[in-house]
């Protein structure tokens, strides 16, 4: 008898960086009950360890996330109802990722779509492969969104492009995610694990008070008014202003030298 | 003795279909009174009819809309009185037009100015042929906006692209239109209203009841923060998740079938 | 003896418009005590002057700001103090440069880095020579932002593209600048204070009291929901259209010559 892995997993790599994982490669990490389960303890624990810096999320397999579990919500007696239930863990989860301190790096290979897309909208840097693409999907079957995409894909690619994207379900190639601001960077395929490893070890090697900081700021733009955000930002400063960090920055560039950072 | 024709005029085809067409094309569908209340009109029948699933918004004759009626304001005994008039049929019908279910569609054939532009920015889906040519033209006579164009420019196209266009009165051509994210397709002059037309019907024949839980989502996402979004979107979800559509979608989805939509 | 020049330096021409130099060239114009100190005399300045119609900044030397004076806060007592004091008087003048009636045209050189780049995001048009650099900055040396970079950057150039620039302090080029929504207008080095200039002269000889409600219509637009908005629109286009330059504007288009128009 063997044991179902986890839907998914994280490892911390006790260097400061946590990598999330999504373990139903085989069928293209849909989301259902056990994911968004999963996603929740997983997010509680990237939000409240102190020791965690950065934190990569990224899935096994060909395809990075597929969606929603189709087959689990129509085998569901009410289909809203089991919706309901997994956007509950889902939506708790995306807010704890969403206000940890630790920016979020997101690396996609193949499909990405619907809940996938949404996952991608919450990252502060995303990593493609070459072949990866790009589908709202929502639309197709009849669903307004969830994950937030409705909130953050009008901020990273414009309205418009969201409109035409969510009505048409036209795919997106990744060299065009990345040129309308979806992605941050394209590689090729057989690099993407191991460019995302590396932006995500230098970002948990940064000063992560301050993106911390700069995250809790990017959450509140939209809704300030210019003057309240200015003092925002300068509150902020600040405290960043206090952290051992920014002396070793300052230190470092008036040597000409390279920072080392501590996340304090 | 003639009648005059009405100045804009709305066409229902018993498919879900609505056509709104602007009907001064020899003037090149100025705005003034007329076509303001006509408008008025047109959009609460748009709002109010259950049986309507997409609207089209087109144009009679070579441009699509010119900008406000300048003769009919250089005459008026008092400008700001006159404008205010003819704007508080105008906004409230813009109101209309954007909280309705029905996506908008819009279909520009030569030039749209000043509240022309404005049209392009409510709508949802924008075709436009490949000499049609934008400018937001009221800062040329010492006008702030109307129509809302200070609202949704920025939010398709950036906040600096909208300075310049208003600062500069820069004229726009479809390409560059196209590029920056104010419409949504480029298509040769001669198919433009075949595409239009095509692309209503394809929306029109969508999961409709989604489409509009989707669009009341992007008119709040600039103003909600991110968790009060996500559970708006999770109730929304959990509303369109009791349509008919949703039931459809997935099994189509499942059978690898085309789905067949019905709008609620 | 000499006496040191100001930090930095307002000069009103007597037609309109308000040139401000950033006047620490040698030194690459960096931000310290007095030149934050120099500013906020200078914006309320602008603020309050009904005869300024458009203001101009530019900066003396072979850089138009390479960001916060490092130097400056390495040797203060207490760093954060001291950064909190600078801010105050800095931030006090964004938010009198924010609200004036005039537009403010910016004219970059060489390096805008840090404390540089928000002065860039504050402008309503930036002419930029095709040398210019953008460097965010802050994240490198452990700061969050300041000068409001983290309100107007995402607005300008979309969510997805600051967060590259802050997380990674890439240096972005004034090509990419221009193409990402940065900078407005990219010029040859030589002619970029040439080409600023005359970009301001035209905007301080513009219906100036539009530009005025235009600016705060856009300071307003994200916060505003869209019937608010509108409301807002019809208010202040209903104040503009008591102006003597929309009498002008609307006269000289009807006889198809070119308006003077006179900021009132």
């Amino acid at each position: 008898m063997t044991d179902t892995p986890p839907a998914a997993r994280l490892d911390l790599d006790g260097t400061g960086l946590a990598v999330i994982t999504l373990n139903r490669g085989e069928r293209g990490n849909p989301f259902g009950f056990e994911m968004a389960r999963a996603l929740r303890d997983i997010a509680l624990t990237c939000d409240g360890d102190p020791a965690i810096r950065a934190v990569l999320l990224k899935a096994e397999g060909r395809n990075f996330c597929v969606g929603g579990d189709l087959n689990t919500f129509a085998a569901a007696g009410s289909l809203s109802r089991a919706v309901q239930d997994m956007v509950f863990d889902f939506h708790g989860a995306l807010a704890k990722l969403a206000r940890m301190r630790s920016p979020l790096i997101v690396a996609v290979q193949g499909a990405a779509a619907g809940v996938g897309v949404s996952l991608v909208g919450l990252a502060d840097l995303v990593v493609a492969g070459a072949s990866a693409h790009f589908t709202t999907a929502y639309g197709a079957i009849g669903f307004s969104t969830d994950g937030g995409m409705s909130y953050t894909l009008p901020r990273l690619i414009g309205l418009r492009r969201f409109q035409e994207l969510y009505l048409t379900n036209r795919r997106l190639g990744a060299a065009e995610a990345q040129a309308i601001g979806l992605i941050t960077e394209v590689v090729p395929d057989e690099t993407v694990q191991d460019r995302a490893l590396a932006l995500a070890r230098q970002i948990a090697a940064g000063p992560t008070v301050a993106y911390g900081k700069l995250r809790h700021l990017l959450l509140a733009s939209y809704g300030n008014d210019f003057e309240g955000h200015l003092e925002m930002e300068a509150r902020l400063l600040a405290e960043a202003c206090r952290s051992d960090d920014v002396q070793e920055g300052i230190a470092a560039v008036l040597a000409r030298r390279r920072p080392a950072f501590q996340g304090r």
